[in-house]
């Protein structure tokens, strides 16, 4: 086991209020996670030195890394640095080389540089400054009683540069931990107890050192094996050794060996194949196309996509015919397939995926069926449909017909639809 | 001030660990904050008896309501629920409405009823139950010593569910807290320092019970104005006179008096005209679109979009004039504003965005300038265009330039460009 705790402490009113969602402490913890490191507690905080001293007062002697974001900016929120400053003992001073990049980042931007941005050059004369390049704000590391305690700016790009380049290193080289070893079967159309079940013998015989997590998401249940050791090797093929048993057992639902989005599982199948895929999206709007450009490199597999929101644009613009518009509705399993194939034909590509539906409850066309999509999936030989009914509401269908959408093309590419 | 404090605890070693971003947190806290309840703290903890109870240990002195999410679910990883059982000084019994409902729950998905998924009606016989109707874990509620302590699942619609049906009641009953005014100001154009410095004299006049928060993200800076108080009125008075002064100051870069996402701002611009919009989305890939229908009701102002993303697509499908594309790049203002009307024309809208560039940095396209966007907004009469360099990842790149080319188009449709 790692003797090594950290602990993530957020500052932010925004945070607490609910305005702001935290995404910071999924990405330290990711990293820190990389290197072996806990993440025992995460605590957020409102912007105030009340608020900041009890988190510091507590967490302290029961962590040895303490990395903390937020409470730093140029407007008047500013309490977090002289409180700091403050509670090690400490002055502000300027800080030279910090100085010259905040001037040279507000005359990038044609911002003039006013009295009140000087105070983002001060840093406590304690601390090791922690270089922000693409920011204003300064990282700052105090290593206080054998503690390893960081505050950085909350802007997330800004965490991110300061925590590659300034903090994990250090943490490298600080700190050595157990190997850690993780590996992810992602599965589709099983619920997690159905799984349970059927690996129960195998989980029952995972040892103690290593850890077996359901995790489910719309479409989805990951299965997550978490080792800890000493011995990297050892670790590493113990793991395999489950993985493969579990993998054996409900191999008709596995769908990656990798944690990885699906809209990466399938442009890796596309790529694999040199083929092209193209979307017609109806009720998702374009967020299936949106997922797929976050891949980078996507652009060798994504020939594009048509968002016909308006029924008639499904003739006008893809070229569904009218008549089958007319005589089953938009939503239908006749025109899910017209626009897959004519969609397809139009982008000039190998594979085409249409979804059409009503994702809303509780909308204005009450004559249709709320939660249903119709879905197609098309190459130049043949076609393959699917009726789907969502539970929920339209922004969790949305979510849960992408990933739907993705797993049956993904399906289709590999033969097994 | 209001003197209800709560705390927020969640439960899960997949929040630690980064696997799952936590969006439950921010929405409860919008909740409790509509009903002048403030968040003090918030804590997360592991899937394990010592973390959470240290957490109950500490944060139940200092807090009235205690809510807590997660460490609920059908497998192996239950271990909340005895232990507040335990806790709490009670016992396991099964709840036969929970039950009898679980039960439906799985025959409505096909589920087999397995002896292990019993114990997902047992509940500790010293809670109020909150039933659960969108999924099997119930919720429950221990009153202990005049505190309020919650615990629910953590997947988010079911947490929802019993939020707002069994919990949120019971706490307006509850808790009768100070009057609580949020205002929001909406800008565009100018960073923090820059407003800051240029209504400094009015933020040095607001009274103590009052606060102003700078909230940037991509492209805008949001001002928010909260205040509490014994009397409603007078205080939507005070914050309305201080909103007034600000907007009157800085009007030239307000966007909205409402805290409301572009989407919805842009919406309703369009609502209010009777006008439709369409998009021409080559780097964005489908997501200023995607934004767009996560609003309800955009089906009545939203016509479509074409992702045209290879570059011959922009010929094949929109109509781009090909000599335009080989003269010019795609990524250049004879395009964009051939893209913007050609798409117009053919998705019968009144108005038309395109955006089209290299969101990337170290892309494959070393001649194309990474970053680069270029935008056209047009209507029927004529089209303005707009050069957009952005400087960080295409993943934040993307966002910032979805957000520019919605409030590129509200500028346009309130004849502002």
């Amino acid at each position: 086991m790692s003797t090594v705790k950290a602990t993530i402490i957020t500052i932010g009113d925004e945070l607490l209020i609910g305005q702001t969602i935290d995404t910071n402490s999924a990405w330290m913890a990711q990293r820190l996670n990389e290197l072996g490191i806990d993440i025992e507690r995460r605590v957020t905080v409102t912007d105030t030195k009340e608020g900041i001293k009890l988190a510091l007062d507590e967490e302290i002697p029961r962590a040895d890394i303490i990395l903390m974001t937020g409470g730093l900016g140029p407007t008047a929120d500013d309490i977090t640095k002289p409180f700091l400053s403050e509670y090690f003992g400490g002055e502000l001073v300027v800080d030279q080389q910090v100085l010259t990049h905040v001037k040279e980042l507000f005359a990038i931007r044609n911002r003039p540089f006013l009295e009140r941005n000087l105070k983002q050059a001060e840093v406590p004369n304690v601390c090791t400054v922690l270089f922000n390049k693409v920011g204003t704000a300064p990282g700052m590391l105090f290593e206080s009683n054998g503690k390893f305690i960081v505050s950085m700016p909350g802007v997330p790009f800004e965490m991110m540069d300061i925590m590659t380049t300034g903090v994990l290193p250090r943490l490298k080289e600080k700190y050595i931990s157990d190997a850690i070893v993780h590996q992810t079967i992602i599965t589709s159309g099983e619920g997690e107890s159905f799984i349970a079940e059927h690996i129960k013998d195998i989980e029952e015989q995972i040892p103690v050192h290593i850890k077996l997590a359901y995790l489910p998401s719309p479409g989805i249940v990951k299965l997550r094996l978490t080792g800890r050791g000493a011995n990297q090797e050892q670790l590493e093929k113990e793991i395999a050794g489950i993985q493969s048993q579990i993998k054996e057992r409900i191999d008709n639902i596995v769908v990656a060996e990798e944690d990885i989005p699906l809209q990466e599982i399938l442009g890796r199948a596309l790529k694999e194949k040199g083929a092209t895929v193209c979307f017609a999206e109806s009720c998702t709007g374009g967020y299936v196309s949106h997922l797929m450009t976050q891949v980078q490199g996507s652009s060798s597999y994504f020939n594009g996509a048509i968002v016909p929101y308006q029924s008639k644009l499904k003739h006008k613009v893809v070229g569904v015919d009218a008549t089958a518009l007319d005589e089953h509705s938009a939503i239908s399993e006749e025109v899910a397939i017209e626009l897959a194939n004519k969609t397809r034909v139009l982008m000039d590509c190998d594979y085409c995926l249409s979804l059409t539906g009503q994702l809303s409850y509780g909308g204005e066309d009450d004559h249709i069926e709320s939660g249903v999509v119709w879905m197609a999936v098309a190459d130049k030989d043949r076609v393959e449909t699917k009726r789907f009914k969502f539970h929920y509401d339209r922004w969790i269908n949305k979510e849960q017909a992408a990933q739907m959408g993705m797993l049956m093309m993904w399906k289709f590419v590999n033969n097994k639809l």
